[in-house]
C-alpha cells in the first residue's frame, strides 16, 4: 500500500516528529506501545502528544486536546494505527472522527487483535483519507516487544551476556568481579528498564545474590526523560524448579513484584513466609526444569519484552530452544583462559549448520568494553 | 632532543613522504628494517628511494643515486638513522658525507648495536647539521619487530587467534571449518607475509595438516606492491618435542625452509628422510616441552617478527609466559556453546590481577568477522 504513495516533505517531517515524541514514552508506557501523534493544519503543528503511561490518555488524545478546534479539517500523523476498541480509554479512531480531522497518516498498523486494521477501517468508513506506511520500519522498531506479543502471544526475549574475549564469565573459582566495566553495568540498567520482566535462575540467586532491580541513580542520561516516580520496575522472575530460594535472598528485600516459578508447588509453610510482593507459579517441567515455552506463553499475557539475565545453562537453553530474539553481549578486552567458566551451555552440536544463526545489528564501545547486539535469525531451526 | 626543534612545514611533509616510501618495502626488506629517504634541494625533491630487499642498496643510496650532483648542499630526510658500519653495503652516513649534503633529518635512531647513534655522530663530526625525532613514533611503528630485536635480542611475537563470540575454536568433535570467513583467512596471509617466522605445534600439524606458506594469489591488495618474485616465505617453525612429525605432512611438500624443533634429537634415519629444506634443532625442555624463551632467543638472531599460529596450549603458553607482544583475534559473530574447544589454555588464575593485561589498539570488520588487535601490556608480570 505504502509503495503507491509519494509522501510530501511535510508528511515525512511530521511523521519524524511523531516518532520523536513516541520515543519519549519508550521507558514508561509498557505494557502499552510507545506512540506519538502530531496534528497539522495549514502547514502548522496545532497539536502534538505521546502516550506516557498505561491507563493514561493515548497520544492522539493528548494531541487533539492541544489542537482543540484547530483539529477540524487537519491532518493527524500517528506512529501506530489508532485504536478502535474501548479499553481503559475510548477508541482514538472515534475521537479523530468526532473532531473532524480530514486526513490521518499512520506509520504502521496495530497488530493487536482488537485493532488489526479496524481503526483504519473506522476512519475510512467515516470518510477520512487514511495513508499508511510512512516511516513504517522506524515506527515498528519502536515497539518490537509489543509487536511480537500482539502477533504471536509471546514476548520478545533478549538474552544479556557478559564475557571475556575468550568467552569466559568467571575464573575457575567463580571470581567474576569485575570482568566488564562500570559503563557496561550501567547499560544493563537500561536493558532492565525497557523490559517488562527479568528472568533468572535460582543458581544465579544462590551464587551472586543480585537484587535484580532498576536503580534510578545508575540510569545516566535516561534520568533526563524518566523521573524517579515514573520508574517502572520489571517483574522479577526466578526459575526455581526445586524450590531452593532462601528467605535471605537480597531480591526479596526489594519491595517490587517477584514471580517464583517452580515445577512443584512450594510447601505452604514456606509460601506463608514469603513477603506479599512475591507470587508463586507452578509450570510444567521439561527434563526436570521449568518449561520455557510455557513460561513465555504465561509472560506473553502481559509482557512485551523479557530480559534473560542468567547463567550459562538457562541463557543457553533460551538460545538453543530458539526462544531468544536477541543477544546483547558485553565483551571485555580480557582473556581469562580455558579454565574459566563458559558463557553459554548449548547442545553438543556436530556440524556448523546446527549452531544458532546470528546477525550483528549494532556494535559500540562502552568504556573499555564493546557491546554487541545480535539478532537471532529465525530461518535456522535449531536441532535439540 | 626533538622537543627543542620546531619543524617546518617542508620538514614534516618531506618526512611523511619518506615514511610513505619506507612502507613500500614493508613486506620485502626483512630481516632488515623498512627505510625511506627523500633528498630536498631548494624546496624541491631531487632524489628519493626506499630499501627494497636485504643485500640490496639502502634507502639513502637509492635517493642519492637519483639526486646525483643535486645532493650537494641538500637536506636528506631519512626514516631511520643512517648506518655507520660496513655490512653487505658500505655505511650510508659516509655516502651522505661524501656527496656533501648539508643537513640530515632523522625520524628515529637505529637501536642496532652496530649503529646506535654512531651514524648520527659520524654526520655531525663531518659538520653536517642533524635533527632527530620528526615523526618518530610513525617511523618506529614501521619496524616494531626490528626495533624489538635490536633492543632485546628477541623477536616481536604476534599470536594469531580465531574464535567464536564465546571463545571457541571448534565444535567438540573438532569441526572448525569454517568459523571465520574468507576475508579473515586472507588477512592471515598478510600476517604471515610480514613475519620472518611462523611458529606452530606438532598437534596443529597432526590435526589440521596446514602448509603454513604464503599463497600469492590470496594476498589481495598487497599484490599491487609485492610481485610474486619478491615474495618472502617465512621460516616455518614446528615445535615437536617428541619427534612425531609424519613424513606425509603437507608442509613438507612446500619447498621453503622448515625448522623442526625438538627436545631430543630426531633419529638419524628419520632425519635422513627429510627433504633438504628441513633443518632440525634441539632446544632445552621445560616441563617436557620446548623452552619458548630459548626458542625466541634462537629466532632473535635473524627474525624480527614471529607469528604464532598454534592451538590453545602453545598459543596460551606464549601469552602466559609473557612472551607475546600482540594478539590478533579474528572473531566470528557465532556462538558454538560451552562444549566447543577453548581458545587459549592459561594457568588456573585465582584473581583478576593475574590475567594478562591487554589493550585494544585496532578493531575492524573483515567481511562477517571482526578483527581485534590487542597489545599485551608488559607492566603486569604474569604469575605462572
Amino acid at each position: 500500500m505504502s509503495l503507491n504513495i509519494s509522501w510530501s516533505v511535510l508528511d515525512t517531517q511530521m511523521m519524524s516528529r511523531a516518532i520523536q515524541l513516541a520515543r519519549k514514552g519508550f521507558y514508561t508506557t509498557r505494557p502499552n506501545p510507545s506512540v506519538g501523534c502530531v496534528i497539522v493544519k495549514d502547514n502548522q503543528i496545532v497539536g502534538e502528544g505521546y502516550h506516557q503511561k498505561a491507563g493514561e490518555p493515548h497520544a492522539e488524545v493528548h494531541a487533539l486536546r492541544m489542537a482543540g478546534e484547530h483539529a477540524r479539517g487537519a491532518t493527524a500523523y500517528v506512529t501506530l494505527e489508532p485504536c478502535s476498541h474501548y479499553g481503559r480509554t475510548p477508541p482514538c479512531a472515534l475521537a479523530l472522527i468526532n473532531i473532524g480531522v480530514k486526513r490521518v497518516v499512520v506509520a504502521v498498523e496495530d497488530p493487536n487483535p482488537q485493532v488489526a486494521g479496524r481503526g483504519i477501517q473506522m476512519l475510512r468508513d467515516a470518510g477520512i483519507e487514511v495513508d499508511v506506511g510512512l516511516h513504517r520500519d522506524e515506527a515498528y522498531a519502536l515497539n518490537l516487544g509489543f509487536m511480537k506479543r500482539m502477533e504471536s502471544g509471546l514476548p520478545r526475549v533478549t538474552v544479556k551476556l557478559a564475557a571475556s574475549l575468550d568467552g569466559k564469565t568467571a575464573l575457575s573459582n567463580g571470581v567474576s568481579k569485575w570482568i566488564t566495566g562500570p559503563e557496561s553495568r550501567r547499560d544493563v540498567q537500561r536493558l532492565r528498564l525497557r523490559s517488562c520482566a527479568l528472568v533468572t535462575g535460582i543458581e544465579t540467586i544462590l551464587v551472586d545474590d543480585p537484587s535484580l532491580n532498576v536503580r534510578y541513580q545508575e540510569l545516566g542520561g535516561i534520568k533526563d526523560s524518566v523521573t524517579e516516580a515514573q520508574l517502572l520496575q520489571p517483574l522479577r522472575v526466578i526459575l526455581d524448579s526445586r524450590a531452593r530460594l532462601p528467605l535471605s535472598a537480597a531480591c526479596l528485600a526489594v519491595v517490587s513484584p517477584i514471580l517464583l516459578v517452580s515445577t512443584v508447588a512450594y510447601p505452604a509453610k514456606f509460601q506463608a513466609q514469603l513477603p506479599s510482593h512475591v507470587s508463586c507459579l507452578v509450570l510444567p517441567a521439561i527434563a526436570g526444569r521449568v518449561s520455557l515455552p510455557e513460561l513465555l506463553s504465561y509472560l506473553g499475557q502481559s509482557c512485551n519484552h523479557v530480559l534473560v539475565e542468567a547463567g550459562a545453562t538457562l541463557a543457553g537453553a533460551f538460545l538453543a530452544q530458539g526462544l531468544a530474539d536477541e543477544l546483547v553481549l558485553y565483551q571485555a578486552m580480557k582473556i581469562l583462559g580455558g579454565q574459566g567458566r563458559n558463557l553459554l551451555q548449548l547442545p553438543d552440536y556436530q556440524t556448523m549448520a546446527q549452531i544458532p544463526a546470528l546477525m550483528l545489528v549494532d556494535e559500540r564501545k562502552l568504556g573499555p568494553d564493546t557491546r554487541l547486539i545480535l539478532s537471532v535469525m529465525l530461518d535456522t531451526s535449531l536441532i535439540n
